[in-house]
């Protein structure tokens, strides 16, 4: 095999760049993100994503190298996070401390995005498979009017919501349970539907309805589903019953289809050990 | 004169239609708007204002007929409102109750822009020409990274500021002084620039700085002026003299064009009787 050279190479073995791994080093990326402009987090062709966004960015500080950036999880498009982990393995030569890393990236990414914190990890820290749980907040403007400054981050419900229904309601999801009826089917072969959630609390002050999730693991769209369903029962539209016959389902052929809208859900916390 | 018949005429009177005035009512409008889209308030030819959008959502209600809409004062591209006040003359025979025409004048408006509310007044009541003082809010975040929902939102400051001296600086603006130090030339003869400042406070909110002007009056872009002065001498890279200097001017030639952006102010409020 002839030697191959390239930019990188300083003269040094030079067919170890492309056949030998470089040494490398692990970043934890806290990243809190608008999920408005972008068609959700993870990477398409032809489309705007945030991992692309991110991607891209590494790209750059990286002289051009391809770095795969690994969410905690995927983000629908129009789902925002305060909080979203994700990791990425650069060169170990290129910069050298974390609060570096944060502020080259965000000068090469959209204000849209933004790395809050860099840690630097040992490679046993994977962003989504060492993941223990996660918090979700839906937030629920219930007013006649949505202001301005809240258009795209929160569902406008403007008709009345009973709060204690809703609060009985989220009670009810509370625990370990088959949530195959609260899945929007996607994973094929199909993975197990048995999640355990260990917070699930509804808040007012005054129109702001939030709606707080904390579990070990949540399905395909199971939160905006959970929400959606909530509503229905707060509306009075529909029996706290249907909840529990949503959890008990053992054939898991009743599911229910009323998901809240994507732009009022945001990734509050990854939980980690 | 021949009489001239249009389409809103309904057979009787046919001239009336275009030479006596029909009977009107004047509604007042609260609005709110994020600015971010917008070239600003005031109307103008092949731009997007907030002026040109509530002109049009009132074309629609009333018929194609062009309804003037007067604000209480023009804000600049990027300027936010949580409560700005205007007024328009409309057909009495249109819409019944101020609910009404908030909906749907809602319903004809982008989200960025909310009619809070309406009311029937009487025609003494004059957006600009009654109102007898003004709150601005201005938002600053000053930490080193501006979150993805604070963009557009706030002036992002990362660097640090000395509260007391924002406060001090904020202080000495209180009362009625000329002002001509603090105004980007506009008005052609000139106005009076005497005005009174009856709150200028600056509060901290872990990273969020908000300071609040209330005044009978502001010149034009005096409030981006004050805080851009003050956010000098915050950055102590300006004395607080240099405050007592542009109020004291006397011959209006000592100005400051320290400017804080667009996007970080607010109206608050319209001040009436």
């Amino acid at each position: 095999m002839p030697p191959m050279l390239d930019d990188t190479s300083q003269g040094v073995e030079p067919t170890a760049n492309t056949t030998l791994p470089q040494p490398a080093r692990r970043l934890r990326l806290t990243i809190s993100y608008d999920g408005g402009p972008f068609q959700g987090w993870q990477s398409q062709l032809h489309r705007d994503t945030i991992q692309d966004r991110l991607e891209k960015a590494f790209g750059v500080l990286c002289a051009g190298k391809q770095i795969s950036v690994h969410g905690s999880g995927r983000t629908d498009a129009g789902v925002h996070a305060f909080a979203q982990v994700a990791h990425a393995d650069v060169p170990a030569a290129t910069i050298h401390s974390p609060e570096r890393w944060a502020m080259a990236l965000n000068a090469h990414l959209p204000a849209q995005i933004r790395v809050r914190a860099v840690r630097f990890v040992t490679t046993d820290f994977h962003a989504r498979f060492t993941a223990r749980g996660k918090v979700y907040r839906y937030r629920i403007w219930n007013a006649p009017v949505l202001p301005p400054f809240e258009a795209g981050r929160a569902w406008h419900f403007p008709r009345p919501l009973d709060l204690e229904r809703l609060a009985r309601g989220a009670a009810l999801l509370i625990g370990q349970h088959d949530f195959a009826g609260f899945a929007a089917n996607r994973a094929w072969p199909p993975e197990t539907t048995v999640r355990t959630i260990r917070e699930a609390s509804v808040r007012r002050r005054g129109p702001l309805l939030t709606l707080t999730f904390n579990g070990d693991g949540f399905l395909y769209k199971m939160v905006r589903l959970m929400t959606g369903t909530l509503v229905r029962c707060g509306q009075e539209r529909a029996e706290l019953e249907w909840i529990e016959q949503l959890l008990a389902a053992p054939t898991k052929v009743v599911k229910t289809t009323f998901a809240a809208p994507a732009h009022g859900l945001y990734v509050v916390r990854v939980l980690y050990r």
